[in-house]
Order: C-alpha cells, then structure tokens, then sequence
C-alpha cells in the first residue's frame, strides 16, 4: 500500500511548523532602552467604554516598571489617544469605532491613568492611529536619544500595543512586549497576539524576566 | 449574601464584549478599489520554506479575482520581499526571521507564482517589512490613482497581511480583506486575525461576496 | 589653433540649462484642491521674532484665498508649530534654532494671525519640523478627502513653505504655490525658492491667476 | 519732519536678519557618522541629460571622503533614481520631470559613477522621489547602526541633495552638508541652497573642514 505524502502543514502542530521554518528567533536587549507606555488611558481601563479589569491590572503591574526606567535615567514615552473636539481629524480609524470619538483633549476618558501620571521631560504623544509609531515622530524621538531598544506596555494586545510593536520592528529597533503588563478587553485575542508578536517581531518576557535581564547587561545604559 | 459585582469582562464572551464597546464597525467600499497581493511568491507556498498549502489554496482562488481587476482596469500592485545578495539592507525583521534573507532578487522562492504573474503595468513593490505600505511608496502610488479602498489578499494572514491592512487602515484607506485569497503557515493565527482585523481594522468577506457588492456598486470604477 | 569644447552650463545661462533638460514643467489642477496654510503664525508676522513685514502682507492677500476655499467647500489645513513647555520633544530643528523652543501651546507668538483664524471643521496641525506632511498625518487625511492637489501658503517661502512642497509632490499630490501668499524674512531666499519650486516640484502662480484657472475648470470641486 | 519708522527687513541685510533672529546655529558632530552619496550617476554629471560638469568635479572631489569612511569602517549609503522600465511608477515628480523616466534599472545614466562604484555592504538605494529618505528606509538603517549624524554629498544641491537635508533633519539627525562634494546644473542655485541648508537644517563645511573635525573628535567612531 503506497504511503501517503502529507505536508508539514498536516503533520505538525503550530509551533512546530514555526520552528521548522525558522521563525521565533530573538532580537535581544541592546544598547540602550526606552519604555513606551501605549494607550493606558482612563477609558481603556474602563469595560463600560474601551477596556477592562484585564487593562487595569496590567496598568498597575508597570507601575514598577516605570519607576525603574525613571531610577535609571533612561527616556519614557506615553501615548493617548486624542481627537480634536470639532471633528476636524476623524479618520477612517474613528468612523469604524465611533467611541475613539470622545476621546478629545479634555475628556476624562483620554487623561492618563494616575497612577502612571507622565513627568516633566516625558513625553506624551496625541495619536489617531493605531501604531504609536503612525505619523508621531516617536522613531525620530529615539533615534536621537540613541535608543536602540523599545519595550512596549499598555493596551490593548491586540490593537496599539499589537501596531506599536510592529512598527518598533519595522523601524529598526529592538523590540520587546513585556507580557505582564499589556492587557486587552478579552483574553484570547491577548494570548493569539503574544504568540504572534513573539514568532515574528518581538521579544516577549514579563516585567521581572525584562528587569533581570537588563540588570545583567550593563551596556545597555 | 451581597451580590458579587461581576465585570462585564467576566460575564460577557469575546464578541458581546466588543459589541458592548463599539467594535466591529464597517467602512465599507468607497469610489475607486485596488487590489494589494501581499507576498504571494514561490517561497511562501512551500511548507518547506515560508509558507504552506493553505497559501497556495489562497493564491488559486485570487487568480479569477486578479482578472476581475484586470478586466475593470483597476489598479494592481504585488509585493515581494527582496533583500540584497550582499547582505547590505538585513534589517532586525531578517535577523529575526533568518530565511527571509534568501529572497534575493534572482532567487526562486522571492519571485511572483505563475499563476499570478504580473502584468506590464502592474507595480511590483520590493519590501523588506511587513506592511506593504511601510516605507514603499505605496499610499502615494494610491493617492496618485484617487483610490480609496484597498482589498488586501496574500500572506500571511497573520503576518505581512495583518501588517498592510493595519497600515492601509492608517493611511486612511477604507480596506477588506478578501477572506478565502488570504492564506496562513498555520490555521489558528489565520483566524484569530481575521477575528482582529474584522473587529479593528477592515471589512472581511469572500471573494465572490466582495465581487457581488462591487458589482452592485457602479460608483466604485 | 584647435576650438575649445565648451560645455552647455558654460554657454547656457540657469534657465536655458534648466529648458535644455526638460525641467520646468508643469502639474497642473486636478480633480479636487486643499489649500493649506503653513505657520502663518504671530511669531513669523514680527520682524524680531521670526519674520517679518513680507510675512504679514502675504497673510493679508491669503484672507480672500481662504474666503474662496471656504466658499467652494474645499478643504482647509493650517500648521502651527507647537513645542511641549516641557522641553519633552526639543529635537534637532528646535536645537540649531532655539526661537523655535518658545512655540508653546499658550503662547501668543503659536497662535494663528487672527484675519486666518480657523474654523470648525478645519484641521489645525500641531508640527515640529519644517514639513507640513512630516509625521503628522496630512497626506492621509488629504487622502480620505479624495484630495489631489495641494494649495500652499504660508512662511517661510526658503523654510517650511518649501520643505511643505517637496514633500506634497513628493506623496504625489499635484501642488501649487502661491506666489503672493507666500512670505520670507528675507527677499533673495524668496526668489531663488520659487524658482526651485517652479522648476522641479510645483507650479507657481499668483493668488488671482489661481483662482481664474481654478473657475474655469469646473471639474475641480 | 516726523521720522519714518523702519522695519528690521528694510534697514537689515540678509545676514543680519537671519542672525537678528537666531538662525543660522550648529548642530555638529555626534558619536557616528554616516555617509550619504546622493544620485551620483552618469546621467547627473552629464549636462546633456540631467547634470553637467559641476557636478562631475564633485564627484572627483568625494573619491577621497568615501575612501575615509571606508577606512574608518563607518557605514556608507549610495542612491540611485530607478524607475520601472514599464512605467508603473511613474509619479508626479517623474511626469513634471519627464527626463527622470529614462533612469531605469539597466540604463547607463542610472548607473553610479564609476569612481563611486559602491563595494559590498554599501547599500544602494532605488528611489523615485527627491529624498533619499522619502520611502526608502534609511532612517530605520541608520537608527540600526547608532548613526546620529548623517554627512551628505552628491547632487543636485537645489534639488535632491537639499531634499534629503532637510528630511535627515527631521529625522532628528545631526546633518553635514560637504560644500565641495556636493553640485548642481547650475551655480546660483547651489549658492542659494548652501545658504538656506547651513541657516536652517545643517552645518555647512568643505570635505577638508569635515575630516580636519571628524578626526579630532575621537568619540565619533
């Protein structure tokens, strides 16, 4: 009886075909690290608007890892998500989810969250789009810092934190999601996406496996 | 015995979560359509290299919808990834994900499937990240051309797909993608990022549906 | 004695070089025109700030420009340059010109002369280089509006009005700049960027020669 | 008689003016540096098609500024204008310039010069705007190899060489413009444009200024 030939598509399971095909490598921590804190917004740790419980977890969970960024001197960058009041920039983003809408200047819904209230020298980006990235400068911010080495947190896995990545990695940058603490409004969606950034864009560890590893290397200072 | 007050995060599934919240919009197809074919080259319908049967199954159905375009005169751009034979322009995507750097200009596996081979005129992008729009011209190339809706097909699903519609979505083009002419390494990431892209991103339908409503729709020539 | 070969840029003077290799063409009016006002701010209108005079005339003769874009009900874009009063995104502009550092959200000399002010529903760019289109999302919005040729004015005509055209021309909208609604600190500067301007990215035309043409195609709207 | 009050532009040359408001500073020389060679081809140092012999002796002139960066071992970075021999790329740019339409993969004019012939590891951009950062990903290459200070030669000086200052500006790089290795179709318009360049977005030296500096700056290895 002849053997059927079957494709590796059939024979193996997800991570082996990744394997066999040589994706889940590492990009590794290099010279110097910036922590850019994507959309932590009091309307996304809110599931009556744009988040949920899983969002503020992870947003008190960089509490710690924002104080070690400031205790070594290295840059932060937020984002919020903001519109103008009158309509003028409203996008295709906006028009498909209308609740981004209200998240003007002066909404409460796009103040960032207290606990990780920015500092002076911090810079807070106003995006529209999804990737923190899009048309704000931010690679340009950290190519003259000499930061070679992003590490994401916020929300929601699947969205901003998901683009953001994406775009560190296609802007040159080392890139890693520090699992721990981005968060989405569900939680399969989380866990697709993490598998998806770790296989083909991003380091991805929690905020102790990060701040471990970093102590060790002392050249990336 | 007190109520416990349950989130809605705990009490609702991951569709009514995102219906609650605004999510899974639509943008709908606008005047003037181009079809994006992301990647369909030989080395990612080989099991054994990037790519899998489901892509291969992917390209076969977006033949008749390539000569759809052809035969409305709407505009068609391919992308491959292209990396220089001398190593010059590896980026961290490549030194991520190793084998992308044999798609060299003369390699097999860099270039278009029979199938979908191009036409004079037909654009053909070399890109080295994982959106189509991401430092290519593209948008401009569509700006150029009054489009205004993108129809994203190709792989991976889960990669360069997901990347080009995020992209296309932000430079504020209404986008579909064309669920049966998109294809995957692995058939989880495939669904759980239409699931994303559906809910974020972009309008999802087959191709005959898409065929169907653009038929209906004389105003987009 | 044996002729000398004298080359076409020693017999030529600069127009006849630039007629000789096929520079100075045009782009003409398209389907449908933004206009859009760069930094025509108090700042730039004062001589011992960064203008000066030839600024402020050329913001009193955009007034009736501005007046029949918003009679045909076309699209309106100012620019202000707005740096954060926390030095928190100082870059490198805003290093080799230090004036720049004072543009803050409050103060007078960022806020837009008031014969130009704004409407609702005009799109009012906070920006930090010289490029009107540099990571701030105008070509993406000019696109959504199914905008194809960019109107320009503003100051400084050799700074921000220049880098605002090559980049137009360059996400490949047909532009215009309006000779008499342009203005410099300085004359010379003026002069010879039109002339680049003229040659290779826009053309140039007064305000009045503008609207002329811009009635006689009806097209345009 | 009542005395007339003068504004600063009247009574001021063009130099006081420019000074009076604080243009005109440095932005030096970081930790590395790279050099660009912009549109060094056969076609720009001919002055029948799109150059002239200006342009040729500054090529002759950077012979010796890319052997230094050679020696140093600090990355290099050569772009050619190539557009698609069946048309499908051509732009605005392209069709204000028709000439431009002529530079494709295997013409002669688009070839680098031979004495500039790029060795392996110098990337040789393909790109179809003024900027050699304009969709081509050269900051994201440069951000990859800690270069904070981009060094830029070529031609024309009123055209791509003054695009591509401006754009490495605003890619927050520190910008050097190398005054003798760079040129244009004509003298009036490269004067003009030094002027602007060093005013504004870069400092302005000869290539022997340039490595007199670079070699007493040790950190900038």
């Amino acid at each position: 009886m002849p053997s059927v030939k079957r494709t590796p598509e059939v024979t193996m399971d997800k991570h082996a075909i990744y394997r066999h095909q040589g994706l889940g490598g590492t990009s590794g921590i290099g010279h110097k690290c910036a922590l850019v804190l994507v959309d932590f917004v009091n309307g996304f740790v809110d599931a009556d608007q744009l988040g949920g419980p899983h969002i503020a977890a992870a947003a008190d969970r960089t509490v710690p890892l924002l104080a070690y960024f400031r205790a070594q001197g290295l840059p932060v960058v937020h984002t919020r998500v903001v519109f103008a009041s009158d309509g003028a920039d409203v996008n295709i983003f906006a028009l498909r989810v209308p609740p981004l809408q209200k998240l003007t200047e002066q909404a409460h819904a796009s103040q960032i969250v207290t606990p990780l209230t920015p500092e002076p020298g911090e810079w807070v980006i106003r995006k529209q789009s999804a990737s923190a990235f899009f048309e704000t400068g931010l690679a340009g911010w950290l190519l003259q810092r000499s930061v070679d080495t992003a590490v994401i947190t916020g929300c929601t896995t699947s969205g901003c934190v998901r683009a953001s990545v994406v775009d560190a990695m296609q802007h040159n940058l080392r890139t890693l999601v520090v699992s721990d603490c981005v968060g989405d409004r569900a939680l399969e969606p989380h866990v697709a996406n993490l598998f998806d950034m770790q296989q083909k864009y991003a380091d991805v560890m929690t905020r102790d496996e990060f701040i471990t590893q970093h102590q060790a290397i002392t050249a990336c200072t």
